[in-house]
C-alpha cells in the first residue's frame, strides 16, 4: 500500500504513531480528532496515501464517504449533538493542516461556536470517554 | 419519486423553480448556489427529498459522492481556485438552511473569507458565465 514516510495519518495507518480507532477496515480507518473542533469530532481516511479528493478515484470516494455515512450516525446517536458537520478540506487555502485525505465528522451543540481547525488538543481521558462511547454506538448499530 | 411540496431543492428538482443546472442524472442534480460563498459555489443533491444525510442509504450516500467527486474536479478545473472545500450541514445548528441533503463544493482561493452561508444572492450573469465554464470542463474530463 501507498505510504508517505513523513505523514502522520500514515504513521497512524501503520501503527507507527499512536490513534483513537473508532473504525478499521482494509481500506479505511476511523479515528478521534486529537484536536477536536467539538466534542465528538472524528476523522476518516483511506488507509492508502492521498492527499485530496481529487487524487482519489470515485470508487475509493465513495467507499470513504460509506464509512463516513455509517461512523456519522454512531457519532450521533453516541453524543447525541443538535447538528452533525461533514467537512473534507482540499488545499491549505481551504484550511487542509495535514495533507492526506481525511472527512471530518463534527458534532455541532446549540449554541457552542467550533473552535478553530486543528488549534488546541484535546484532554486524552475525555477523547478516550468519546471513542469508547462512538464505539459502541457503531457496534449497536452494525 | 418522494417530494415534499414545500421544499425548495425539490421545486428545483421538478422544474418548478428556475436553477442553474451543471450536472443532473436519475437521482442526482448539480447547480449553481444562488448565494454562493465562494465564486463557483456548486450544490449536488438527491432528486428523491431527505433532509439529512442520516435519512439516506450507504448506497445514496455513495452515489451523491461520486457525483460530488466529478463535480468537484470540474469546478476546480473550470475555476482555478486554491483548494476546494466540501461540506455537508445536517441540522439548523450545523448552519443547514435548507432541509433538503446537500453537498456544498467551495472553491476556495488565497487571502478570500467565504462569504456567509445563504446570505447575499449571487449576480444573475456572472452564475450563468460559472456555470457554462464548469458544464464545459465537466464535459472535457468526461
Amino acid at each position: 500500500m501507498n505510504h508517505d514516510p513523513n505523514c502522520i495519518f500514515c504513521m497512524i495507518v501503520r501503527g507507527d504513531a499512536p490513534s483513537l480507532k473508532v473504525y478499521e477496515d482494509e481500506d479505511c480507518l476511523g479515528f478521534m480528532d486529537i484536536m477536536p473542533q467539538s466534542e465528538g469530532h472524528v476523522l476518516v481516511i483511506p488507509k492508502r496515501h492521498a492527499a485530496q479528493i481529487f487524487d482519489v478515484s470515485a470508487d475509493e470516494a465513495a467507499k470513504l464517504i460509506r464509512v463516513t455515512h455509517e461512523l456519522a450516525g454512531a457519532v450521533r446517536n453516541a453524543m447525541q449533538p443538535d447538528g452533525v458537520m461533514l467537512a473534507q478540506l482540499n488545499g491549505a487555502d481551504a484550511g487542509q493542516t495535514v495533507f492526506h485525505l481525511h472527512f471530518h465528522i463534527v458534532p455541532r451543540y446549540a449554541g457552542q461556536k467550533l473552535a478553530l481547525h486543528a488549534s488546541k488538543m484535546g484532554d486524552t481521558e475525555t477523547l478516550k470517554t468519546h471513542c469508547e462511547k462512538i464505539r459502541a454506538a457503531l457496534h449497536d448499530t452494525a
